[in-house]
């Protein structure tokens, strides 16, 4: 397999008149990184905005820059990507911080907090808010430097063979979910399991688990879920956004000449927001496709929303008390959110609301 | 005036290990271009985001390719900054298309459609939908080519001097309205008016005017609205998304080396997304103050929405069947809002009624 055919080499571009300096040339050096992801190229919606990173990265350095992407399991699984990037193993990994809530109860806040920001809300924190800056003065502990670099907006919130209206239905329901909110709702009696997303149909079908979280329409209708749980529930209440990352071995970051660093900033947070933008425009087709092929879309019973809510901000009070990094950037998460719903709601929202009682 | 105070000239970065070949420094040359907004720099959403994409370039060029930015009226006033760009006067205006309907209708599509997609809608669009390559399939015929940079997101609807309740309330009355917006209105008995942001406090003080559509609130403030105008309508029919373009001459676009379009193409669209991303982080708070200060939010009555909603359907029609180049932009927008709406009511949109009702 050759492992470079995604990043094209950039080529020399037409004779032009200036010829730059050799100290100006001494700041643009031939380097070549290899970034390990968490995510398999099918997933085209993350490899797809990672693509794009990596090539916007090569072209504006004019092919001096090249980062060699490997899809998971290539060099380490996704466990392992954190410590690739922290033991210098590779230069960069693609993956997401709520994976690694054993190193820190802050990193979930990083990338998907239940009950948190969208992905509007939670761009203007990272970029305008100092979200970003922020989130680097506690992952700088840890030995890296991390961006944004997609997040899939709203997900959907999964897939049930039966329907989930009370709280007590959630009593002993063997529930494929990871992380915050597989500690949230275990409060209230779920038995959160972890199986790969290959063993996730046969597991449905079989009964071995009750549902399963996944991620949007447009990846999930590849798995047929709707043939086995054909309840198909929205909004999902943890993952109202939910960010991948670059994450960066922290000496190699520092290291890297201005020029660099201004071009891979530029290219994360293009590929950040493709992720989104590729996402709105598949979503709505496969959502068509999938309810014409039998799915039953299930809006969550707001009753039960509540109670799953009360659930999490108690695990939140919890972590505050006990871990001064997920308060530092919890807080700073919530006091964003006050502020920007309190203007989203008022414009954003309600056009929206008008449009849709329009369309 | 220094005017080359806010581009930072790109420092040499540190010594490093390998020496470009002059064939890689040729496609780098020293370039040096001008750029004329349409907005003063005391609009800080559009400015900042301006200074950002002339900042990315800089740097991440290592100072090789500056673009000096002037503000409205230092080089041309606004009106003449597309024809300052097609004539190579200057090789980029910061300028919003729909300021030039008479130049094509399809002008205002690309910009700011009454009705039309929401900001997140419209970068999907833009950027996966293949919506910058079908705006400038047209621009390309006015010798220009166009990237998005900025959008304000949904806008406030307007300042009035006494409650708009129905259909009767808009006959005659004396609106501040620009563009497409001002026909849809003017069909149902507005009088739109064009005057300067300076004159409007005046004009609303005096009642030569009976309303101004403004902005958002972080700059309507700075004006003092309120005291004379104390009903701020929500949201705005009008403004569901308002971008400002980077147009380039088409010649000097083309003749870029590849590195430089790569590098121009990632600043544009971390400019594009950082004036949301600013807006969103301060209307919060300016929206507090503006109704701690006396304002009265008032929401737009949803019956006379549906009257000015068929208003502008009517327009389009009518512009559909005279000018295909509307009729080839306006499709595609509208097909594009039709998909991600289904998907952003059942997810995003969900979302946030979710959270806005547990905040």
């Amino acid at each position: 397999m050759d492992r470079r055919n995604f990043v094209k080499v950039g080529t020399i571009g037409a004779a032009a008149t200036a010829i730059a300096a050799p100290a100006i040339a001494q700041s643009s050096p031939e380097l070549r990184w290899r970034l390990t992801s968490v995510v398999p190229k099918t997933l085209l919606a993350h490899w797809g905005s990672l693509e794009l990173f990596a090539k916007i990265v090569s072209e504006a350095t004019d092919g001096r820059f090249q980062i060699q992407l490997f899809s998971v399991g290539e060099i380490v699984d996704a466990n392992g990507s954190f410590d690739a990037v922290k033991n210098n193993t590779v230069e960069v990994a693609h993956t997401a911080l709520h994976y690694f809530i054993g190193r820190s109860r802050a990193f979930p806040v990083m990338s998907s907090l239940p009950f948190g920001m969208n992905t509007r809300q939670s761009n203007a924190w990272f970029y305008r808010g100092g979200g970003i800056d922020l989130c680097n003065s506690v992952l700088a502990k840890h030995g890296v430097y991390a961006l944004p670099a997609g997040s899939t907006g709203e997900q959907m919130g999964g897939w049930f063979r039966k329907e989930i209206k009370t709280v007590a239905d959630l009593k002993g329901l063997r529930f494929r979910i990871p992380g915050l909110a597989g500690e949230i709702l275990s409060k209230l009696g779920v038995l959160p399991v972890m199986i790969p997303a290959a063993d996730v149909y046969p597991s449905l079908e079989r009964g071995t688990i009750d549902g399963a979280d996944f991620i949007q329409p447009s990846d999930d209708e590849k798995f047929g879920f709707q043939k086995v749980a054909p309840y198909y529930y929205y909004p999902s209440p943890w993952e109202g956004a939910s960010y991948i990352h670059l994450v960066f071995n922290s000496e190699r970051w520092n290291a890297l000449p201005k020029a660099y660093k201004a071009v891979v900033t530029a290219a994360a947070k293009a590929a950040n927001h493709d992720q989104t933008e590729y996402y709105d425009t598949v979503c709505g087709p496969a959502l068509r496709r999938l309810v014409a092929a039998g799915t039953k879309l299930t809006g969550y019973n707001p009753d039960l929303v509540k109670t799953i809510h009360a659930s999490a901000l108690e695990l939140y009070k919890d972590f505050a008390a006990k871990d001064p990094d997920f308060k530092l950037v919890y807080d700073a998460h919530i006091a964003s959110q006050r502020d920007q719903s309190l203007w989203n709601q008022i414009a954003e929202f309600n056009y929206n609301k008008m449009i849709y009682s329009l369309l």
